[in-house]
């Protein structure tokens, strides 16, 4: 008998209709002989219903409130699911953070979870009932309702699979799996069975939305076997495990693209210590996320600084950055959100030297310019101009071997 | 400076625009000096959605769960005018029944409070902070939620004030407080500005559904002054309040109608000690509410039992009552649900003889006939025909002198 955590997202509880066919499945695991724990999101467009009412009555609704607000979402999705299980006789109990209670620190609206308390949840699965809990929420110390970030239930789910010490965290989603790339873009991705943790980390940092980040890192630390499979059929699925050491790994496993980013360069900075710190300490005083960093070095004592932010920081790092160059006595600040970042993932780049110069030469041919390079053990990302993205990750995708078989070959 | 319970019902609340304007006026409470701490309902509609949710996935939803679901709506509308209130400058916190805790007893969808716990909510008014509380719900010892009825926030306001040893209870609801009669029906009714708690729960429990009757009960209990008044203007409002001793009260202060029940009458009962406990105790084992009861002594050692009960029952009844009529031989069954009971309600009967005879020749002057009398020491009620309703309530009103002078005069 295996305990299985099964974590299903709002579009595959949409509907009433979506909601019985989810219990079905729920009963059916059960019935196969395990024990299943069962964490909703809230049904899709409940979320941004209940924004919208915030927002008609404030700007900047309080985060303490805004989180009680957005927690009603799961609470209904778990007591509706409740209420379909037993429907169809499948005994089930709903619990909400505060019952349970699952614990996490002080901060509102991207809380991280730092206790899952299982003594509710073992008494009832071991009465044989199907406890179904309210993803993306918890208590903090003062026992106010926090919420994880969007995504969180996947990181509810994964922190529920490591307290129960389940055999298995099933994410169910609109999706059959991870996808070599983004089957819109790139019409030849091939489906995955099998990923590791890390490259799953970078792919989902990247702007794969298989699966909120944490829930991987979580997964991850506690070794967590994750299965991403669709609630509307089929029979595909993409296991997220650890690296075996016999595993044979491609050179690179996914192609990705992030549109998120925008870039900002400081002409004409003194090349003198301590201006990188000068430069970035305001945007980190202000909680803004700097990504790739590039200093290039010019003539006359001067170099030009550059860096890429999430775009929607762009307007509020402006001045801050220009208030620094102006001290620093730069030349210039020039911005630009017209750039992608496309990226090659793989965990076997770690034994394969050359992946880099591979992917630049396919990019070369195609005539696209390379503004910036970041690499990690696994990763290798360019930062183009964003009209060459879905081009970039087309011609990535057949040069690193990734395409699938054209149909009668 | 006094502490005020303000409670407000779904119709003050329907929108994002009733909401700032509710928060306005908590805001001006507040402002004037006094402690403030509110209770809501759910926004209009809200509760009749989560229903048909419930209803979608199953006829009989485990009350459990249903009772989870519904709690969802008070704590959206919790959220909300907290978020409403800081949004004008007025400090709040939303606060739902595991926060507090709000203990009930076990009876799910028609909970009753066994305790509030105070100190959280003195804390936020000590501080300052308008505290917001979820109304209509509350916790079992399991610590499952449970909920108090409709209308059940008009007790959790209750309830609430009593635990804080609150000055005054406010109940905002779509009208602007208790009238001699149903302005509908009675266009002559006039507003009352004052009424006692016998009265109130004479009314409210004869179909005058200004306040959940439970709510008046408890007012009544631990003497919680008690406003009722209009979140949609107007400076009009009744009090609740204990008879005082130079209270100088109308005989009759008001007259209502209650269409929800129906009548059953067992016709050639035999006579015999016992029958009414035999014929009574099915329906009672089956949960339902005997109202009236009359037995007609009639001749040859029989007699005809007649009773009323919420027509809404009449189908699980009638079954129950039809097979104790064979067993004890009477001759038939007959039920009536063209039927509705009007009544007289005034403190001043206690102390007034012949007010039965002056309703009695009032309505016999309208021809209209009387099925079945009950009184207490504060109302007489008469079961008449049902179609002759709205002219037995206005003569009644007449004739008790409760119609507002005509104007101009």
């Amino acid at each position: 008998m295996a305990l299985i955590v099964q974590k299903f997202g709002g579009s595959s509880l949409a509907t009433p209709e979506h909601i019985i066919r989810v219990a079905n499945m729920i009963a059916a695991t059960r019935n196969g002989g395990n024990m299943v724990a069962v964490v909703v999101s809230a049904m899709s467009g409940e979320t941004d219903r209940l924004i919208g009412l915030a927002k008609a009555l404030s700007l900047a609704p309080p985060e303490r409130e805004y989180d009680a607000l957005l927690a009603t979402g799961e609470q209904v999705s778990a007591a509706l699911m409740a209420i379909a299980l037993e429907s169809i006789g499948c005994p089930a109990r709903s619990f909400n953070a505060l019952q349970l209670p699952l614990r996490t620190d002080d901060s509102h609206t991207k809380a991280r979870i730092l206790q899952v308390e299982t003594k509710l949840l073992l008494e009832t699965l071991e009465a044989g009932i199907v406890p179904v809990v309210t993803g993306f929420q918890g208590i903090n110390a003062a026992g106010e309702i926090t919420t994880l970030g969007r995504g969180g239930s996947d990181t509810s789910a994964v922190a529920l699979a490591m307290a129960l010490k389940a055999d298995l965290c099933e994410i169910y989603t609109d999706v059959d799996g991870v996808y070599t790339a983004d089957p819109d873009i790139c019409p030849r991705a091939r489906h995955l069975d099998k990923i590791t943790y890390e490259e799953m980390l970078e792919l989902a940092g990247l702007g794969a939305k298989v699966l909120q980040i944490r829930s991987v890192e979580l997964a991850q630390k506690y070794e967590v076997p994750l299965l991403v499979r669709s609630s509307f059929g089929g029979t595909r699925s993409t296991w997220i495990v650890k690296e075996e050491k016999d595993m044979e790994s491609a050179v690179v496993n996914g192609i990705t693209i992030d549109r998120s980013e925008a870039k900002m360069s400081i002409i004409g900075v003194p090349d003198r210590p301590g201006i990188a710190y000068r430069i970035l300490s305001p945007l980190a005083d202000a909680g803004i996320n700097v990504d790739m960093i590039i200093q290039n070095v010019g003539s006359a004592g001067q170099t030009d600084f550059t860096f890429t932010l999430p775009k929607a920081d762009l307007d509020k790092a402006l001045p801050l950055v220009q208030q620094v160059a102006r001290e620093i006595k730069a030349a210039d600040v020039r911005t630009d959100d017209c750039i992608v970042k496309v990226s090659a993932v793989g965990i076997g780049m770690k034994n394969h030297p050359g992946v880099a110069a591979r992917m630049f030469k396919a990019l070369a041919d195609e005539n696209i310019n390379i503004q910036m390079i970041s690499t990690s053990e696994i990763r290798i990302s360019c930062v183009i101009d964003s009209k060459y993205g879905e081009l970039a990750v087309r011609t990535l995708h057949s040069a690193f071997g990734l395409d699938k078989p054209e149909k009668g070959k």
